[in-house]
């Protein structure tokens, strides 16, 4: 037996050898293109025979999450020499672990028969998975090729927008009726033999699929075996419908601690279920994305995805900055009669707008979890904006004296250091009740408060911190 | 039956309730207080006792878990009245599910005897979570109270660093031998007559307690009875050891879609087991958590906390920003002669920086996400530069062009847009060089990429951003 941590070492060495063969690989084809002999040509076969059987066996003892693993982590000339040799039945399962832009680059070098091969180690969900990177033709021959209840869960698995219980359900249910006892439950498990991973609980439902309650595994193997199965089995088990949001089902998942859950329609017909892997996955992509897009990463990017494609998907928030960045500074250039004759604003004026950003993008991380969790609502915006006045009033007073000393003790000039505290202050304030109201506002337009708010937030500071400093410094000393 | 978002709405409509009753509450205190008559404290006592009687009732009916989000969306005073109508059995479950600060709040508002009756609802992994944060004489009661095994167990529950294997174990395995058959087994079940939550799997162990496979509760119900364990159970499970990094269990748990696994000591013997629903709640903490730091938050905070501990929290982030800023204005002031003569660079300067920041975010974010996948190594470090200074020269010449064109018309003065276009994009370059090298030499010392990178990013950027403008105009305008 072998622990997680021996595991996760005994892949690095993997990871080590593929690079090294490939190295090899990649030697001995550059040295036969150099020199163009017979001779060559031979001796390549041959240390690339060796090289590819030695890699072929490494593949074969993986598990396909670690190979999606080793082919996420090489650049594409050596992630499709793997992939070549990867055996077909383990195609569709790295195909549905691997991340989007990987996949579509493994996608690429298939054609449609090794594709359909691929998919059909595949269950209908995760088919519906990797379906938008599927060219239109595999995916109509795909279609083609089920019958009429998995066509149908396809076609529906499809239709759900991708944070959705319906694009994380599966089909993977045991149904069972009430009125059976547990003696017969268990021959009906003994003679299907197998069950569907995860499956901690069944489905109890009546003749026209209605679900009435469901099952633990564990009620089954602590009841008697005489006792009915409505006896014994819960009837107030957490349903979703497949419109709720992921995200709602995630936090259920959490706090009711729950493997799998039924997904029913709104006559409370049975029609998946939800299990916590699903959720799991769910969960860290979600985490994943939002940090992609807080940096203005529009989606997830292969690292070794071409220049043009990241500038492509970096563009759009460059952008965006460009034209705060613009506005801030027609601000400062409103003022530029006042830096010719104080030349020190210039050198100072970015320090009152950078802290200015932080301490607002602070006051939003508070806010944005806080309305994640539920407990930021109309009763208590108030209160909150006045406690972080309070924060930003005690920072502008404790950062705004040693700034406005610094600046003091540099340029010798009192009324300076005075300009400097009282810009500190207000810029602080100003940040608090911004930090405050964009992600409010954003929340009640729709909007994900976690991906806008950074850049409103620092579009506010900057400009308004420019505009506080040089307007007090204009007024107080000229 | 219920489903999730029905149960969300009714959630919100009674926290809409107790937020009405608590300000009832409110107004007949401060009525009272007005008008000190002895009427007056006659309503209040009838009026105060229908609304708490009101709220009693409601929060009966809740999950510990929603009390518990409840009791974090309230201000300080509403949520000690709230937490004085709990029920004391769901006490401890509520001091397991609120964050630590609101922990904090409510534990202070308890004394000994109502915690140590709250703590007796409690498993003793349960206990280990909250045992931080009680204060030391209830937790050596606690500890006087509990027989020899839970002693041991909680002492060393409590020894295990916070995002380790062994603080997120629990204790709730149920084992049996090798060598009887599944009847045996389901004979014994039923003697237990109740599982532990989660079981999905039993532990197969010898009698020296080292274990030997595991047994799914699918199998067993699968099965002939008359199989032997040993012939059905899975003898090459995924192991934990209780030193392992919570984070790679966490990877183990997404990888191989498990529910509970078991956790053993160096020699095999099983000590405990790792459950779905702790691996969730890490996850999910982990990511606030780095969300909170990424924004120099050292720990969560109540949101209704006191605006003195607020500061405590945030200051040290705000004091490394102003250093870095003090530098970045020093940068500037070594070219205070040139601005002097050309104030258009004091306007121009920040944009300069800005994207230079922006630009080396979206690098790190990349590179920081192929840190925690494993997907850069050594082998591939020069390709990412390589590909990350390909993308910033495409940016700098784009961006730097429109930046130099807008400069130009504005200023007239071919020059100084030239100055900008050159200095954009060599401003880029240098932020994809750090966006690179900042986080790998990060995760080199053994800090996390994740939480340091940006401040440090955002400073080279600024400071290097303002003397690559600031020096070029020298150079080529004076």
């Amino acid at each position: 037996m072998k622990n997680e941590s021996e595991r996760k070492e005994s892949l690095s060495i993997v990871i080590e050898q593929i690079n090294n063969l490939l190295e090899k690989h990649k030697i001995v084809e550059t040295l036969v293109e150099k020199q163009d002999a017979p001779k060559q040509k031979i001796i390549k076969n041959l240390v690339n025979k060796q090289n590819i059987n030695k890699l072929e066996r490494l593949l074969a003892n993986l598990h396909p999450a670690d190979i999606a693993d080793i082919l996420e982590s090489l650049p594409i000339e050596g992630r499709l020499i793997v992939w070549d040799l990867v055996k077909v039945e383990n195609d569709g399962d790295i195909l549905v672990e691997v991340s989007d832009v990987v996949r579509q680059t493994l996608i690429a070098d298939m054609d449609s028969t090794e594709l359909l091969a691929a998919a059909e180690y595949l269950d209908t969900d995760e088919i519906a998975d990797i379906a938008q990177d599927l060219p239109e033709d595999v995916l109509q021959n795909l279609l083609e090729s089920l019958d009429v209840q998995n066509r149908e869960r396809l076609e529906s698995a499809l239709s759900y927008p991708e944070s959705t219980v319906g694009a994380l359900m599966d089909y993977d249910v045991v149904t069972i009726r009430d009125n059976v006892n547990l003696e017969v439950v268990l021959n009906y498990l003994r003679k299907l033999g197998k069950l569907p991973s995860n499956t901690d609980k069944l489905f109890v439902v009546n003749s026209n699929g209605i679900i009435l309650g469901i099952l633990p595994l564990k009620a089954i193997v602590v009841s008697d075996q005489m006792a009915k199965v409505k006896d014994v089995m819960s009837s107030d088990p957490v349903l979703f419908g497949p419109d709720d949001l992921a995200e709602e089902a995630s936090d259920a998942f959490e706090r009711y601690d729950l493997i799998t859950a039924p997904v029913v329609d709104k006559k409370n017909k049975l029609i998946g279920r939800l299990s916590v892997d699903a959720v799991v996955d769910f969960i860290k992509e979600d985490a994943e994305n939002e940090k992609l897009s807080m940096a203005g990463l529009r989606e997830e990017e292969d690292l070794f995805s071409s220049i043009w494609k990241s500038v492509k998907n970096r563009w759009a928030w460059l952008a965006i900055n460009l034209v705060t960045a613009i506005v801030a500074s027609r601000v400062i250039g409103v003022f530029e009669g006042s830096i010719e004759k104080v030349v020190a604003l210039a050198a100072l004026m970015p320090i009152v707008a950078g802290i200015g950003g932080n301490s607002g993008n602070q006051t939003t991380t508070m806010i944005v979890r806080g309305l994640a969790l539920g407990q930021v609502n109309l009763t208590n915006i108030q209160r909150l904006i006045y406690k972080e006045l309070g924060v930003a009033l005690l920072n502008g007073i404790l950062w705004g004296s040693v700034l406005g000393t610094f600046a003091f003790i540099l340029y010798e000039n009192i009324y300076l250091g005075l300009v400097m505290t009282g810009a500190m202050i207000l810029n602080l304030l100003l940040s608090a009740v911004m930090g405050v109201m964009i992600p409010l506002l954003l929340s009640k337009f729709g909007r994900d408060p976690a991906v806008g708010s950074s850049i409103l937030i620092t579009a506010m500071t900057d400009s308004g911190g420019f505009f506080i400093f040089l307007g007090l410094a204009t007024l107080v000393l000229l």
